[in-house]
């Protein structure tokens, strides 16, 4: 493996391959799998659970990481093509990119969608700017329509609960949040649980509906994986015999990158925090997923956040699980 | 071990195996002891020391570690309970600390006294808060009244240094600083050298004294160790053929957590800064002890730091060792 | 080895040795030459590529590492002697450089020059002020004058690229750039490139001469080795024949830290930006060599930095190869 970015890269086969990977290097660890193998860490945009798993990984491993966040020097870097830097930033990422990559065996890049324009972002304009400076093996860390260490690690937790592939009622819920957020988690968590095999259905307000582009990515996974991939704003019908509901919130796509019609959009929405009630026609044992971080109070009440329904420190677990699985496919078989 | 959180939950048999253990290591390195371990780092205080010989103590073992403080990332983390989190922050330190511990197989966490109210940070309020949301092994790299790795190293530092045990005159000394700072390396130092068996002096100006209890757990100690404490404000009396100055300031406990009384309180203590002249009837051989950091000119005079009495730094190294014999004992034998 | 602060103070054989060493390791990797050693990496100035290279090079190694920047903590750090530290700083290099260098078998420091005074900078009087507080190994990782790391990766890069040692002309450019820069790596590499026994022309505008003492040490080096060391201001001359240019800015030395004076002398100097035509009297092979970070479109065109003349990233890589060697002398025959 040398790169690892897309879910839609891998057979579901190779994915499940994946999954009994990380198992067993839970189950069986493997502190030499990796020793003098380095995984430089690129962090153009902030970071808690990725920047703290994929350390711990590459330890776990025998390996070892380094860290670069542009906070952490004041050499500004410069991202924009053809200019002259005669302002601040002293660096330009066309070197520090390729550099950085140099001295990893492997390299995880994060930067999360400019939020300007849908179709570049949809594009991945920005990320596949940065991935053709290198040549090195990469592992995509959230861009802008991207999260797959996410997805492997939420289709691991799926499967720990014994939640069914087939005949699964996936419930992808867009929450209230105060803030225009990117659609990375919610495309990439879309089209998972689609290719898993599960009944998907996407409940959203008016103006929030997810690109067509994605939708019909998810669908046409759907139809090969046996599931189903259903839109709707009727919570009512959404949650009705659901087996999880995975929340997050994303931009308004109807004013993508306007963010005052955004905001406009949301205002009179924050009763799309997800609490109790919501759950009244699911399955008794409905699970709550979120990605984190997430706001307590706004996206989710304290009661399902705190109670039994929750399993949101499974799924970040299974980010440390997840990627080790792939670090060790991508690193493993060089030595 | 599963906690490191507090030398009283420790017998002095097992204290002096944790000490032994930490020569030996430093003497026959493992570096094959704790491979594949992680330790996770949680600063929610400012660090040098603790950050430092914490990584270095992981390397030296085998393992590794990574660190988390908020300060790295633009998520804010929230810490109040119950709220809803409308504002800047967008992680509470409910799902961070879980989610951290998870990618450890144990956690190191500092929080410092909150200093408003001296009965919460006695009894640890803010820090068991911390540690109530984990099952994770976990150290304490400081709380409200807790420091322990600091004692450990420096209980390491006396014995290296053949200062004895039962007969040995510790004299724990409040001097100046122009800000007011936590309890936990005086409350925690005066336990150690109790615990130790050792002559302990308290010298401290009127509205400094240490809180009553932990001024009866030391003395408690000191009875079964077959030490002493007694407290004042006489520095020839105090400094009578005593072995060791340690040295710190901190807050007037009469004005805790009021910063202008406090302030009002030290004006006028500035000679409080320990120098050649406090020596006079002491042993020929007093060394002067700090947990670092220290202001020079302030705390204590050029002179003095600079000098042969000074165990400083010998102190800051015994704080990797002693973290070594911790974290072998914490994380070794799971193999 | 016990201390790397300068190629002068090796032998072109110890050199020669360097460079094998770190072929060899990069060739034939030796994951557990270092385990369970530990660099400390202080950084009293930003940096990226040394931040990076370092912890790769431990981790390829077998060993660890760990960063302290005063930028990290919010204890600042008190760099002047014999003050009273009542102010911000709760700490002084005089502690905190024997402490972090405690914790390693071996540390890595960075201070810049002060450019106050350029006597003061070429005795290197604040950075032997800071190694002379130990007895730990230690690296210079750039200091006022010196730069041995990226020398050696540079020297490793000419012998990559077949460029000559004897009869290759190696051209020490001068290149615009908005601010007064240090000289720490145009004087370094002019040794090196001496050192090797190159024809090294300066090149420079009135004003920029590098000082005579540098010149006159590089001077006997290439007296030593078979090379010659010349200096102009005429472009045609200087690239005449030219192997490569290793291009760089730096402050003048007629107004070295007057600020005002630096840029008014660098005001028109915009054309000393290396394009093409630079090269037209050049080997058609003719290499571009800049140390990075680099400004696009100021020191260096573009069609320049990112054509087949630039070997930029090969140097930045050899940088990680270079300190393993150095690394693996200084650390791997201790065990």
């Amino acid at each position: 493996m040398k790169i690892f970015n897309d879910l839609a890269d891998f057979t579901t086969d190779e994915i499940r391959e994946l999954l009994e990977l990380a198992n067993r290097l839970d189950a069986h660890p493997e502190p030499q799998a990796l020793r003098g193998k380095v995984l430089a860490l690129l962090f153009l945009s902030p970071s808690l659970r990725t920047l703290a798993s994929f350390q711990a990984a590459m330890t776990r491993l025998g390996g070892g990481s380094f860290v670069i966040s542009p906070g952490m020097s004041i050499h500004g870097i410069e991202t924009r093509p053809g200019i002259v830097m005669d302002g601040a930033a002293a660096e330009h990422i066309r070197e520090a990119v390729p550099v950085i990559a140099s001295y990893g065996d492997a390299i995880g890049i994060r930067a999360f969608a400019e939020r300007k324009n849908l179709e570049a972002d949809m594009a991945e304009h920005d990320f596949s700017a940065l991935t053709s400076l290198i040549d090195t093996p990469y592992i995509n860390m959230e861009s802008a329509m991207n999260h797959p260490c996410q997805n492997l690690a939420d289709w691991k937790t799926l499967d720990d609960l014994d939640i069914p592939a087939n005949g699964g009622k996936f419930v992808l819920s867009w929450a209230y949040h105060p803030k225009a957020l990117p659609l990375a988690v919610p495309a990439s968590s879309l089209y998972m649980a689609a290719k898993r095999g599960m009944d998907v259905t996407v409940l959203r307000p008016e103006g929030f509906e997810l690109p067509e582009p994605l939708m019909q990515k998810a669908r046409q996974a759907a139809e090969a994986s046996g599931g189903s991939v259903v839109e709707t704003d009727d919570r009512a019908e959404a949650m009705q015999d659901a087996h999880v509901i995975y929340a997050k919130s994303w931009s308004s796509t109807l004013h993508y990158g306007d963010k005052l019609a955004d905001q406009k959009l949301r205002t009179g929405l924050e009763h799309w925090c997800i609490d109790e009630p919501w759950f009244a026609n699911a399955r008794d044992d409905c699970r709550f997923m979120h990605c984190l971080p997430v706001r307590r109070g706004v996206v989710v009440s304290e009661p399902v956040l705190d109670g039994p329904r929750s399993v949101v420190i499974h799924e970040a677990r299974n980010r440390m699980l997840a990627q080790m699985a792939v670090l060790y496919q991508m690193l493993g078989s060089e030595t």
